[in-house]
């Protein structure tokens, strides 16, 4: 449907005096500021090792001094004219009126729907609430839903507890689509392995036990869910498997997963779980000093391989110049059933609407559309992401309105900065990309430097792997910017009982909006340099964004 | 009764060189050794800032310039004896057979027996199991027990969920020795607090509410349970009461304590319980909407106020000059009924054990007997160790011989230093300290100094409030030491399912054995200025020494 067009004057002001005013940008080495709930006193340094170790995903730093050389010079001249936007944006969340507006926006919003697995009422519940704030937003012209099919599944009773020696009880969580125990468990002796290579070599002893893996991946890479033994063992008769929880940190705090990284491409399905880092570690010693173990396993989940509809959410905000074109600015609506779904991805979504929100608040509007996305059903493997896409980015002609996608699915425990990737793989539906690898992570640095080392830690890395909606962007050689709102810390929270509002800090969301708004309006505006409308980018700039003014402002007199 | 006494020729040969080297120490400011599994990189400033904002029982940090005044320079300078005793300790335990012993022998010993509460047959059988350490060791001469009456109470099944809006349930754990709930549960209205100021102005609310407080004793005080409104709640109809959990960070993590805590002195005993910390912010939220809140809370706890006996365990090393005086060493065995009792206080038995060990090991016996006691009970309110001073500590010829009370309850996941307190209220039944208050900050000043900062922070507080079974001690003015071994971390893990195997530090857990096996020698061995033996001091020790070595070699010969 469409909503009655706005358009503030503001805008016209701001936008040409942004474009005369020189830039002033200062990189900080380290931080004060992480002064928050919950929050320790970071270094720039301290953070990089922090997030490095936790998982692979980070590694690779993008090196700013590419950002010197002499073919990004222009490029780099061009961006520092947005420095009066971004300060205009940083202003007005840090100490103006969006201040500690995210927080309490997404505590209401998950008070009142707490966990939204795919499938549950709560999830469809929530996208109505979403869909109304959408509706009331002036940063969304157009707004629509797509309907997804995506899983339906429900945890129920579970237990695992030993019945040799004492008659402990371990805490666990079934992974989301486990294959449900028979109705009166399964009581079996316990094999224990430490690395994927014992197993393999020992699969012999897998049958008719069950499987406790106290290793997760290989090299403990916590992301890595193929070299984890499930084919061996489910095709050698074991019983169940129970994995070392994914998280970095744990007090006795289980955590799940969806099952279907593990089954998919597999014929046998067997029950699957995590339990704690602690007991796995504890099986593991108990089962080197040549104790037996037996286990009492029981998982009564429900509906293990139901579909129903869900609905992805899609707003566009018309872009002035170039409306056709878009920047997808993105986050999931699901999460998993436990917990609040604060970080993964309540902060997400939470930073789309205020995106939105702020940048139409400001007059913001840039060149380009942009379509703030709320992907369903991800936990489950991206359903919301790849049912748009399927539809979405077809044929060649589709494929050239896409500029970017944006994600902020990497929690905001500390705002760090960015993540991106621009590769281009060749993929024959999309001819080019508006911006090189090295242009992308440039333009990241320089917002970074716009920002300040007030409000963000200023890092860029590289990634072309990010286990979210934008792994299928990238799929199809679309360039991708993630936030980088993790401090170290996001796998002690990630699919746990622990992922809360208590886990939220007000200070670093207003920071990360500050970071995530900046971003999104200047991808969305920039002249960036390869544009398919061709000639000089600052001429062309100039020339298409009047006539986009002048069409907004006949639009608007009409629909008033 | 009584072990074969030992004594290794050793012994005088590094006794009297220790007597003869100078001393060589460096207190280091910065540290960089927490590499440890499960550690951080710590400064010692950071430590600081981490311990002191953790709780109020480390809050006052001894001034060390004290001690380079004239009146403490004939001490300090004694002290430096020590160096060559305190390396060697050090040699053996960072490098040597020791290296890593503490960690192996606890992990054995906290897998076999799990968790030990009071009244368990878990916690009689680590008894049983820590008689036969005892009794192998050669750093005990005479093991006995002593009975003690302790509460025997049983966790049976509980839970609380809410019943309007979600089907929500909540973390919880009762608290130990909880009346429970009628066998039908109780159903009642929430009522929430945030603070006592505004439970006390609004007491009549709690009338046939279960009452929920968002809060902890009185300016965030997590070991103040006597502000907490307790008996206000008690006496004005309050069914039930469910406290925010005294944990200084949770990952959706209940944590457990002793009811009698808020029942002392109450006549009405109501169920209590702990909730997580994100539970009770989250039920303080939804209140504050104006949400009605309607919870379904069921206690079963069994032997509410049954007693059974247990044992307090006890090992004497005899002292070479003046075996009727003793300086106790002390750990509790008991624990809660979760987790596995590592840091609470499985970390304080095996610093027990081990410095027994080591220190006959090297032949360090000191001048007084060292009396290794492990209280049973503690958890419950002290139960061993106040039985322990009915009996032992009645007498003022029995207080005469009592020098010091040593106890490592206060974890090892750094080795921070020492806390102690020395004043002397004036008991009749206790003459005189053989140290002042000064006196004991300065010799544990020297012993930090002499360990070194390669092994200890090197920390060193005053504090007359410990919450450990010191409490008793002081209230005799018998001075005291405890080891500081919190990293800010403690109530992290503190009374949880979380206090594992896997919140040990094996390389923290050697620092902490040097230093506690160094205290407890040079505090055991050391002259000090105001012994009862009189004379001049070094006079007095060396002859006493002689005497003492040519006695228990006749009665080593008499006896092998």
């Amino acid at each position: 449907m469409y909503k009655r067009m706005f358009y503030n004057s503001l805008l016209i002001k701001v936008f040409f005096v942004a474009l005369l005013l020189p830039s002033f940008s200062k990189a900080g080495e380290s931080f004060g500021f992480f002064e928050g709930p919950n929050a320790y006193t970071y270094t720039r340094d301290g953070l990089k090792s922090h997030i490095e170790s936790a998982t692979s995903r980070v590694s690779n730093e993008f090196n700013p001094e590419i950002c010197s050389r002499p073919e990004h010079k222009e490029l780099m001249e061009r961006l520092k004219k947005y420095q009066p936007s971004v300060d205009r944006i940083k202003q007005s969340v840090v100490s103006g009126s969006y201040k500690n507006t995210t927080y309490e926006g997404l505590v209401d919003f998950l008070d009142t729907f707490g966990p939204r697995i795919s499938g549950s009422v709560a999830l469809e519940k929530s996208i109505d609430y979403l869909q109304d704030a959408f509706e009331s937003s002036q940063g969304v012209d157009i707004m629509w839903t797509q309907p997804v099919d995506v899983p339906k599944w429900e945890r129920g009773e579970e237990s695992a507890r030993l019945v040799t020696s004492s008659n402990r009880s371990l805490a666990m969580f079934s992974l989301g689509q486990s294959v449900p125990t028979p109705s009166n468990g399964i009581i079996a002796d316990v094999v224990v392995f430490n690395d994927y290579k014992s197993l393999a070599e020992n699969i012999a002893n897998v049958r008719d036990r069950i499987v406790v893996c106290n290793f997760i991946g290989v090299e403990g890479d916590i992301l890595d869910t193929k070299n984890t033994g499930y084919p061996q063992v489910a095709d050698n008769g074991g019983l169940a498997i129970l994995y070392k929880s994914a998280a970095t940190f744990s007090l006795y705090t289980p955590h799940t997963r969806r099952a279907n990284l593990y089954y998919n491409g597999v014929s046998k399905e067997i029950p699957i779980a995590y339990l704690t880092t602690e007991d796995t570690a504890l099986l593991s010693r108990i089962y080197a000093r040549g104790e037996q173990i037996t286990m009492d396993l029981k998982i009564f989940n429900k509906y293990h391989n139901d579909v129903t509809e869900s609905r992805n959410l899609f707003g566009d905000w018309v872009g002035l110049a170039l409306p056709e074109e878009h920047v997808i600015l993105s986050a999931h609506t699901d999460s998993w059933d436990v917990g609040q779904g604060a970080q993964d991805d309540g902060v997400g979504i939470y930073l789309v609407v205020q995106t939105m929100n702020l940048l139409s608040e400001l007059g913001l509007r840039p060149r380009r559309t942009i379509r703030s996305a709320l992907w369903t059903a991800e936990e489950y493997g991206f359903n919301g992401s790849a049912t748009y896409i399927k539809e979405y980015y077809r044929t060649a002609e589709q494929m050239e309105k896409v500029t970017l996608a944006m994600e902020a699915d990497y929690a905001c425990l500390a705002n760090g900065g960015f993540i991106f990737h621009a590769n281009y793989q060749g993929n024959p539906l999309r001819p080019h990309n508006l911006m090189t690898h090295e242009e992308l992570g440039c333009i990241m640095t320089s917002i970074n430097e716009m920002l300040g080392s007030d409000v963000t830690l200023g890092l860029v890395y590289e990634s072309d792997s990010y286990g979210t909606d934008l792994d299928r962007f990238i799929d199809l050689d679309i360039p991708v910017v993630s936030l980088l709102g993790d401090d170290g810390r996001y796998f002690w929270y990630h699919h746990t009982d622990s992922d809360t509002v208590s886990a939220l800090n007000p200070l670093q969301l207003d920071y990360c909006l500050a970071s995530w708004a900046s971003a999104t309006y200047i991808l969305a505006d920039f002249a960036y340099s390869t544009e398919r409308s061709g000639g000089s980018p600052s001429l062309t700039y100039n020339f298409m964004t009047l006539i986009s003014i002048s069409a907004l402002f006949i639009n608007s007199m009409i629909l008033t």
